[in-house]
């Protein structure tokens, strides 16, 4: 090496002298239940969602984004400790979410990205549905969080005696009809809980949180109750849908998001603060004209199927994130985590196996993601593996329809680049692709130890 | 009336004291086989349409925006006329579009929307497919048209002896496979086409007459011919798109898209200039990965449902159309004739039923359609109508796969803005709606005259 090459080495490894960066705050944005195709940005004719296609407008929107899991709870376990369900035991093939009669919640030792942030110094809020652990040493608070305010299971839960039965219910809904209690730390407040409100209090108590916290970093998990069944908005978007019921609730959740944003730049805050707009699985399509839609993807909630588990991402932070991109780069809602951890400069624990990968190359350089792979668990059953643009499906089954899943072998193999909608099955043409899946699945389960079941308690 | 209204009412009367505006250009380009669901802007995971999604971004995307048939011969007549097919004769319930044999072609008695504006000052150009006749008597110079430059006819037609049979044909395409002319003006300059440069040519052609005619107000309808198959791209764009071949080929027109935008800007035209881009009908299903997608709607080409016939369509003139919008009006290919006559102060024909509505007030105050009805017809046969949000189906038949209608009575209801995929009829519940769709039926009926065929000679 001579000298002028030792300089530049030199040079290029000195410390920056720009001043240090504050740690920049984070909004999750996360919906219940939202489907691929329901944003005008992902292509649906009739939701109008301005607030979140100018989000996309001026930031970039992720077209290859999986949630952790394909329901409720094991998806939300996945976001907030940054690894797959089966290893914290919050997913169970029979038990597919926690109920209101559950004993079980996310283990004391798993670490959210909450708990993670404020020893990092940072000021946290949960607004919105939990559902992973009702319990007293379950609830966010025990996780983490500083502040807490929502419910702490789905809205369709503990419907009451009297109420009308099956689907009658969900086609004119009531908040009577389901005893579901409103929660601020560890407290009920409300029950049943006035679901009407609900997008609306949230959006309330994140403005409030973000004013309050507005000098300190902070992160704030906003999981909307919304647009999970019974549908509920408040008057003023009552009827203001082409799409109907569904579409008022996606609107009203846009509008929050609208707000949201509005808050942020008011506080001068937007050019510190990356938001992340997604849901926790697709649409549950066995509510007809009240599901959402998966757009060109195949199946919904449930389901391992891409329409299961891809949902629609945005990522914003004016300034650091060109605006107007769109990345078809793999990502997971677990890779929030990592992502997170280092965008703060904190440590992602070393002690237990993660499944996050940081995002922040594809984030602020639109370079390429880290992850390469990803593995479709439905319970502790590895249904589905993707490695690069291939899928190959182990175990299929419908979302709701189907009661036992069918083996495939060979596993159905997709090209999900070409062909995203899961038409044409390429296995007999690729032998070679499927041997490196099976041996990434080896590779996979030699170091894989699922935890028991939570959600069986 | 006192003096006060009076005096108001003659002022807003009164004549506008503004420069008379020049009259508009208009750039129209027509893609062939191109799905609602292809596009970046309209939720395509992974196809790069970067030039489209900022068309959009500066523009105005139509959601429900229909082709006036779902093949292309009578697709396109519906365009350039503002008629229905069957007034014209440019369909057939045999013979779906004109075949390298056909003796027919557009007659000489319909008025192209080229013709009007040419008798009104326009400068005019084909450039791409025509596929309205290919005999001297038809062609685009005998139709309004100052200049020609592309097929006449589809890309997959006249297949050469001793080219690969059936499918293989098109696994690997080459050129040589079919014996399809290139055209200028009524001269076969190139044949058997070379095919991997036909987007290219076309760009380069409508670049010459943008700037040979900028002086002049200019029509350029670019009917691209691709993605139909057999699909070519140029080597430039070989193997650039994570969506395989079809990802190449939309690519490379979102490319072409690019550059004429950006001559309209160069040469100071964009101010003055109405650019739509669109499509001719839905994806041909039957081609498996090289199909296209019709997103979340139901089936594609040759079909009534909405994958047939609702086409992704973005509307740019900067200045007066607003900058990010989305409209869900009702509108159709055909609409395009009294909008564009409308904008250029020039006369829809009187002498003859004409089926075009002006969208101006759509465009350039984000206003009502004028358009309240569709009527879906497959040849001479009416299928379907739209009223309103409802989609009433008398028959239906699968693009490809289904050798013969089925009739449906009652027929199927949809509501298209609350289930655009079709999933839920709702015929037993809204009578009253069958009732209104029935009486429109009627009334229409009674004043439709259909011409002999012209694709059956």
């Amino acid at each position: 090496m001579n000298r002028a090459v030792l300089l530049l080495t030199f040079l290029a490894s000195a410390p920056s002298i720009e001043a240090a960066q504050p740690q920049p705050n984070f909004v999750i944005i996360f919906c219940d239940d939202l489907g691929y195709g329901d944003l005008g940005c992902f292509g649906h004719p009739t939701i109008r969602t301005p607030h979140l296609d100018r989000m996309a407008a001026e930031g970039m929107k992720f077209t290859q984004f999986y949630s952790g899991a394909e329901v409720c709870t094991p998806s939300r376990a996945a976001l907030l400790t940054g690894r797959l369900p089966p290893r914290n035991g919050m997913c169970s093939n029979r038990q597919r979410v926690l109920f209101p009669g559950s004993q079980g919640g996310l283990p004391g030792s798993e670490i959210t990205l909450a708990e993670n942030l404020k020893e990092n110094g940072y000021a946290t809020a949960c607004i919105g549905k939990w559902h992973l652990g009702h319990l007293p040493a379950y609830l966010p608070t025990m996780h983490g969080f500083d502040e807490f305010f929502g419910l702490p299971y789905s809205n369709d839960m503990d419907r009451v005696p009297g109420a009308p039965a099956g689907r009658a219910a969900f086609n004119s809904p009531s908040s009577d009809y389901w005893n579901v209690p409103l929660m601020r730390n560890e407290e009920i407040i409300e029950r049943p809980a006035d679901q009407t409100t609900l997008t609306n209090r949230y959006t309330e108590e994140a403005i409030r949180f973000i004013r309050a916290r507005r000098a300190s970093p902070f992160f704030l998990y906003m999981a909307h109750t919304m647009p999970h069944v019974p549908l509920f908005r408040s008057q003023e978007f009552k009827g203001e849908s082409r799409r109907g019921l569904y579409g008022d609730v996606v609107e009203e959740i846009d509008h929050s998001v609208g707000r949201i944003l509005a808050e942020l730049r008011e506080n001068g805050l937007d050019d510190n603060t990356l938001v992340i707009f997604t849901s926790d699985n697709g649409p549950w399509l066995t509510f007809d004209q009240q599901s959402g839609s998966a757009g060109l993807l195949r199946e919904g909630k449930g389901s391992t199927w891409e329409g299961g588990m891809r949902e629609p991402m945005i990522a914003w932070w004016p300034g650091r994130i060109e605006a107007g991109t769109t990345t078809a780069e793999l990502a997971s809602t677990m890779d929030l985590f990592a992502t997170c951890c280092s965008l703060a400069e904190a440590q992602v624990p070393e002690d237990r196996p993660m499944d996050s990968f940081d995002l922040s190359p594809v984030l602020l350089e639109a370079g390429a993601s880290p992850r390469e792979n990803f593995f479709y668990y439905r319970g502790f059953e590895l249904m589905a593996v993707r490695w690069g643009p291939w899928k190959a499906h182990f175990l299929t089954q419908a979302g709701y329809g189907q009661p036992q899943p069918e083996r495939h072998d060979p596993p159905f193999l997709f090209n999900l680049e070409i062909d995203p909608a899961e038409k044409f099955d390429v296995s007999k043409n690729h032998a070679d692709v499927l041997t490196n899946i099976r041996n990434l699945v080896e590779d996979h389960r030699s170091n894989f130890h699922p935890a028991p079941s939570q959600l069986e308690h």
